[in-house]
């Protein structure tokens, strides 16, 4: 029977191995964390190896992502479907151990991490999802949602402001489920944290109301399952257990030194850790005995049977919320969705209302959440701004799991929230905030994509029409930049119908994210015949067709300027000059569709002329070098909106005198 | 002689009253911080209003600036150059009153905020700027620089990540000249804040290693007085001195309750609150003891003529200090400086080192850091990464001020540090992180856009080169999106000679910042003419002229892909297709050139093909629709970085096939 201590030498020798196979990565976190790992994977992670998807299982967050092997070797010998070969062949092209962990790939890894700190926000969502699922379907002696959160974080990930987001909102929620490991090693990339790093992180999350335990002994497993035991007890507060490591620990001479963090111990260090670890196995070879006492099959089967069971007894007492539960943890939506949307849309063009798009958003929201309850809305402290209230949302708050998150003013953990809830299932997250602060969680928006997370940005205040706040909170460029994220889906309907077919389009996306991009001020409804309202689906599509013979211009807008580009085809038809109107609410979803329903909307040929008020070499991709862009390449101002909008060249007369700069009849 | 409570209620009315006309604004925050802007600006700050610009003027950021109102009627009572008028057209089109405060627009304004929590690193990086130049020409009995920087930070500010680390590295550094009031009224946008902030925030920055001062109530002179002069015979320490106040004090109905944070309190409350105030003067009509009170200018002159005299005699004591230090503070170049980058440019250009940009970089850094003291580097824990650290550079301590700045895994904080020091002037900054990571980042990089501010971001592991680490570590969409940002200057240098050229360009650059993108893996010196190498600073120029005839292709590529579209032109012309090579390295400053110059190089008529491994679309702008762009549309993954670019297509046969299939004769 091996030993405690061998377990976790066996997940010292296989990240040593690795790495130096690899001839790249991060060796010294895996070692430095192995009995910490040890201690909460082996004793006490509630898992199936044998079903990654088990909807009740206790989520793990590698925060510190660089320490992917760490968690590669977890899954490797507690018998996820990751083979030794996989581990051999660690950052190699088309392998299933990335250098950063990524999400399902392997099976296994709830979140991918790497960007820092952003893993423990996913967590906060997890822990989050988790609490609002038990408290919507839990009944009383049916606990059928009811798992932890843990995560590991370092260094780096509390040098990170997304840590003081995430840790500040977790005290604020309470959320007990919620355990963290501190990895106080010491060291992060330049050295010696102590002249760059000096909080007192105890301090610091006590004063967020969290439960912290500190002066851990990292490489003590008697003291971390005391720690992690402590944790499990707290009723009220997430846990920081801080935990004292030597980064490298069984390396004799890298060992406690930026040395072993970032690269390969070299193979005179290797043998000299294993030899002083009492390792004699080859690389890559793990004996039977320590196979068998991380293999966590036989206990994660009998946890999920349990389960299963439990789970069948609630089912016969609670048939309709089994259901349901079954559903919102598969992430589909309700029986009959396609007709009710088709409804949705048909109850909406029938109202013919001129609102801003964020007033259209609300009331979509509102629509949408009587039959979607796995809606989780909220806002970094815009709630009355960015229009995400509806009548019965319910404040998440210590005392009660609600499905409206007051997030303050914390727009990165928002976002990196939102992709944990999305991750762990059950919720339909969304978040609003300007989108001139989508800066702010960029790189969170980035990972939705990258992971293919469900949740829906609500960004408003979308242009110069944001008015006297002026150019700090005017976006100009970011409509065009979130548009280059690979993967992301970017909405800017232009009126009420359009508003509820991005937040159709955004609900049935089941793999990935998607921006709203909505006006503070009012636009005017179009009027589309019926063919047209499920083109709207389509990305971009013909809104008003040129009257007057063959379109000798095609105007092309979003949002707020479609109303604008109308106004001008209708001047130039005035002029003899036939003008197509195509309305191109996402340029992202139009991308995808079929090369013939392109041409059929763009017709190649015809001179185009592309209106945003936005950055203008976006548009490029649609109107050439020679097409014409009513765009805003400078920052916006503070003034009035309407006062900016002509002061920037957004009128009627400069739309028509750009296309008729492009008719050679005419210019 | 008004009472200091008059004074304060000046600032009270001027902002109800501007926020009234402009049916737009927030009172609230300048109602209720009046005492405290009282105490500080009419008791305490050291600054000249006849001379915004006085080198040794204490700094003032308004970190919370949507309370702008309160800064402007302290402008204007004070004596700046900031008439009645304008505050009447507060949040007007073409006033000197933006919604939030816009640097030197009025002068006097140190820093534009309003994005929160930025302001608060502004002043740090202010406060080091200001460690930075005392250390290096204050001589004993000659402080010629000592002055402090005064912040307001609101709830909102402290909610943000980026306090986090701001606050964190100030503690760690020691910068006890900086003072920070927190406005602690327990509201923001969405209500009281007890929701979503709990936060013990003493406790919180006490363990940052900050002097806190708590409990000081917000509206009692006395007290706050007492509590600047403590914190400024603080030696050691930042000091955070929390102000409990209550928002919108002064207005009977709306005080204390966010109805007064961001919408004009209406006649009737602007009415009662002057009632209350006991202030019986119309709409912007200010006795004239009260302005008396207010008036800072012959204070003001008279603390700058004792400077003035010190320095006059230091200059006659230490006459090299003394010139080095207006130069440095006027940010001129010193003299002799074309001549001196024309031969760092021929030097490196002599070298014909095959190098990684990044590598290049570091040694451009340690040549220019010869002639420029003003050099203050450093790196968001990459320093050994993004090669930042140059011979004779010294770590910025808590002891003693350096040039050089571990900040720690903290790129947004750095960002906005790197903003302050270079709007406090004296300094030349520049920082280091992975080019993805700008995303964390990214709110800075537009501030320092906005408000014109030099400073150099080195953004190294500039694409899927970066290899093992992976997706998340890659960029794809960043160099396109960071050109999209109004006035950021974007370099992708593709040898030696392109980075030293890159790095004068930035250095030169006195009204803006510029972004470095910088290979990890080495990259092919690339000959040129003499005639050749000042054209690199056009931003994009003809590298190779097609050999065998006119043109008929021409291939544009940046940074690490320059040298493949080398290669795949030589293939090019060995099979009889004449093709000119354009190198880009930076598009930004190519898109300033005259048309004519753009012409020469790009050829109108002749078909394009762009070769940059990042996002296709932004290219389109220089290829047309018709065009070819061998690039990037979905994200990396983790291998090896020369498998990567061959899975990716970024191969010799790739780049000719694409321009092959352009060519009628040859597709």
């Amino acid at each position: 029977m091996a030993t405690r201590n061998q377990l976790a030498n066996a997940l010292r020798v296989l990240a040593m191995d690795a790495v130096q196979q690899a001839n790249s990565g991060h060796p010294g976190m895996p070692m430095g964390m192995a009995e910490i790992a040890e201690a909460l994977w082996n004793r006490c992670l509630r898992h199936n190896p044998a079903n990654p998807r088990w909807p009740d299982r206790d989520r793990f967050v590698l925060s510190n992502g660089h320490g992917s092997m760490l968690l590669y070797a977890l899954l490797h010998l507690t018998g996820y479907d990751l083979p030794m070969e996989e581990l051999k062949r660690f950052r190699q092209l088309h392998s299933k151990t990335a250098g950063h962990p990524e999400r399902n790939h392997p099976p296994g890894v709830e979140t991918t991490t790497g960007p820092l700190g952003q893993g423990l926000a996913n967590a906060v969502g997890m822990a989050m999802a988790e609490r609002i699922l038990a408290e919507e379907f839990n009944r009383d002696g049916f606990d059928i949602v009811n798992h932890h959160t843990y995560a590991f974080v370092g260094d780096g990930c509390l040098m990170e402001g997304i840590s003081h987001e995430a840790g500040s909102l977790a005290g604020t929620l309470g959320l007990s489920k919620l355990i963290v490991f501190y990895d106080d090693n010491g060291i992060s990339i330049d050295g010696h944290v102590g002249g760059w790093f000096n909080d007192d992180t105890p301090r610091r999350f006590a004063a967020y109301g969290w439960n912290v335990i500190p002066g851990v002994d990292g490489h003590d497993s008697a003291a971390l399952d005391a720690a992690i035991a402590a944790a499990r007890a707290e009723p009220a507060r997430p846990t920081l257990i801080c935990c004292k490591t030597t980064i490298g620990k069984g390396a004799p001479n890298k060992a406690g030194s930026h040395d072993s963090h970032g690269s390969p111990l070299g193979a005179a260090e290797v043998a000299a850790a294993r030899a002083a670890l009492g390792w004699n196995h080859p690389a890559f070879e793990i004996p039977a005995d320590v196979y068998e006492g991380w293999d966590a099959r036989v206990k994660g089967q009998g946890l999920e049977t349990l389960w299963n069971n439990k789970f069948a007894v609630y089912a016969a007492a609670h048939p309709e919320s089994a259901r349901e539960f079954r559903r919102r943890m598969a992430g589909e939506l309700p029986a009959g969705w396609s007709d009710h949307a088709a409804g949705l849309l048909a109850q909406v063009a029938e109202k013919k209302e001129n609102a801003a798009t964020r007033k259209a958003s609300q009331d979509a929201i509102a629509l949408l959440a009587k039959r979607l309850p796995e809606l989780v809305g909220g806002s970094a402290d815009l709630a009355a701004s960015n229009l995400t209230l509806w009548p019965g949302c319910r404040p998440f708050s210590a005392q009660r799991a609600g499905n409206y998150i007051h997030y303050g003013v914390r727009e990165f953990a928002m976002v990196a929230i939102l992709n944990g809830m999305a991750l762990h299932g059950g919720v339909l997250p969304f978040g609003g905030t300007f989108l001139v602060f989508s800066d702010y969680a960029r790189n969170g928006l980035r990972m939705a994509a990258l992971m293919g997370a469900r949740a829906v940005y609500v960004l408003t205040h979308d242009s110069i029409g944001l008015g006297e706040d002026g150019p700090t909170h005017q976006p100009v460029e970011q409509a065009a930049t979130l548009r280059l994220i690979p993967g992301m889906d970017v909405w800017r309907p232009c009126d009420t119908v359009e508003t509820m077919a991005a937040w159709l389009a955004a609900v049935e996306r089941g793999d990935g994210p998607s921006c709203l991009l909505l006006s503070r001020q009012a636009t005017p409804f179009q009027s589309r015949s019926p063919h047209q309202i499920p083109q709207i689906l389509r990305g971009g599509y013909v809104l008003e067709e040129a009257a007057g013979g063959a379109p000798k211009i095609v105007l092309i807008a979003t949002g707020s300027e479609l109303g604008l580009a109308a106004q001008a085809r209708q001047v130039l038809e005035s002029q003899g000059i036939p003008a197509r109107l195509v309305s191109m609410p996402s340029t992202t979803v139009f991308d995808r569709q079929d090369e013939a329903y392109k041409r059929r909307v763009l017709l190649p040929g015809v001179p185009r002329v592309a209106v945003e008020a936005g950055v203008s070499d976006f548009w490029r991709k649609y109107v050439g070098l020679e097409g014409g862009v009513v765009g805003l390449d400078q920052f916006g101002a503070s003034a009035p909106a309407t006062d900016l909008f002509r002061h920037f060249g957004f009128t009627v007369e400069n739309v028509v005198n750009t296309a008729k700069s492009l008719l050679v009849d005419f210019s």
